[in-house]
């Protein structure tokens, strides 16, 4: 199994090296690339209008890995266009530092890289660690990352994996036997809690922050909030057909097609 | 109603005036605030690192608009978050000059506008022209922006329109009464060509495009592709919540959780 390894919080997140090293437990054929910057809250981008950069970096772990100026979704396009010419069998996202729960999904770089795999017909991973809001100090991946490892592991022993396939995983914080299990859930609501933070800068002009407090969620059993917050390790297949079949409903009944002459 | 406009080509694209226009008639209420440069294949994203800017414009036709240093989902929130003190009714982005269909929708910037909206939960429409692959020249935005005027004035006659609605519209290039009407599809299937392009810079350092053809779409009845290529206008509602059951339950089927002990 090839694993492409990828993150959005940049090639250097201790993170992205604890899910490589968890990787290789698994494989001898493990390939990192990754943005060489921050690209968090990006969402799906697609970098047609200029040209990317490739450079061979080395890790803190002494391994090595391609790093591109490109977004995550990017690394994963530019990888499985050729850049790295040995198959891939899979692509791994991770670790990010906070959970990706809820709407987190549509804006989350991590998120897309496993869905940009999806796309191009292999199956994708994305990895989260839910530290708690008052968390502080480095985070330990590697509970996270082992999580990883052994489903990883489980979707290789399986035939007939979905070439669309999109595992969107997020670990509780702690140890792994503090954790009650895996839990196959389905993605929760977000509650948003942002304020628009106007300043004025010294020359008296304004500017806006998005601020406000963290996001919370809703608290309910079988979502992926739910199921972390009662301490298991969620993972949420995620599909890429967005259409809303009980708004198709809706607007049938309604005869919407009917009433909407052309002229 | 009080209509918001906003798009991803930035707030100068004639795309973006022609739905201001066709908006206006629905409603004296029309409130513009779009990026001030272009954003196309950016995602949802939401910026939270850096401030944003909105300065004041005046457009083409000579109404005034406000523009933001942020992406599409970043105008839709600074506007719902209080930028726009008046409560907002309605989301409506684009025009896009191409279309977004298939898995386009998670890269567009102009839809994301619109699930920004339903995010906050106030209904969005993006709007998108579906212009050949030859095309050339400049495009007539007037039949897609009359489109959007009659599916948002459907919209607003309705009680009872969900909260987290997203409708994905894209309209055939060329006269209203040459389509043949307005139908309710699913997200279909798009054909990526893209290839990797490596070029060597003046220095003899590699760097690369995601190039290669347009993409095309699966000819399907019902979908978004199918229906603009037989003629329709195409409504795509889209929903929030990208859990896949079908996943779900091949997971379970196989005991994923049963299988895998937490260590």
């Amino acid at each position: 199994m090839h694993i492409l390894v990828t993150n959005d919080d940049g090639v250097y997140a201790p993170g992205l090296i604890a899910l490589a090293q968890a990787m290789r437990k698994i494989s001898d054929k493990v390939s990192i690339l990754a943005p060489d910057h921050n690209w968090s809250a990006s969402g799906h981008v697609k970098t047609l209008h200029r040209p990317l950069r490739v450079k061979e970096v080395e890790l803190e772990d002494g391994t090595s890995a391609w790093a591109s100026d490109g977004a995550p979704s990017d690394c994963v396009s530019l990888a499985l266009l050729g850049f790295i010419p040995e198959k891939i069998d899979i692509v791994v996202s991770g670790i990010n530092p906070n959970a990706n729960i809820g709407h987190d999904v549509t804006y989350s770089g991590t998120v897309t890289a496993a869905m940009e795999a999806a796309i191009w017909g292999i199956p994708g991973v994305a990895v989260s660690l839910d530290r708690p809001e008052d968390f502080t100090g480095p985070a330990d991946f590697k509970p996270a990352a082992e999580a990883a490892r052994r489903i990883v592991t489980w979707l290789g022993e399986q035939s007939g994996v979905p070439k669309d396939t999109v595992l969107n995983v997020n670990v509780p914080c702690g140890p792994l036997d503090k954790m009650k299990g895996y839990k196959i859930t389905r993605q929760g609501l977000r509650i948003y809690r942002d304020e628009l933070v106007r300043r004025l800068d010294p020359r008296g002009r304004p500017y806006y922050w998005i601020g406000g407090d963290v996001p919370t969620g809703v608290d309910e059993p079988g979502t992926d909030y739910g199921s972390l917050s009662a301490g298991y390790v969620s993972i949420t297949p995620l599909q890429l057909d967005l259409t809303s079949q009980s708004m198709q409903s809706w607007m049938e009944k309604l005869n919407f097609e009917g009433d909407l002459p052309i002229i």
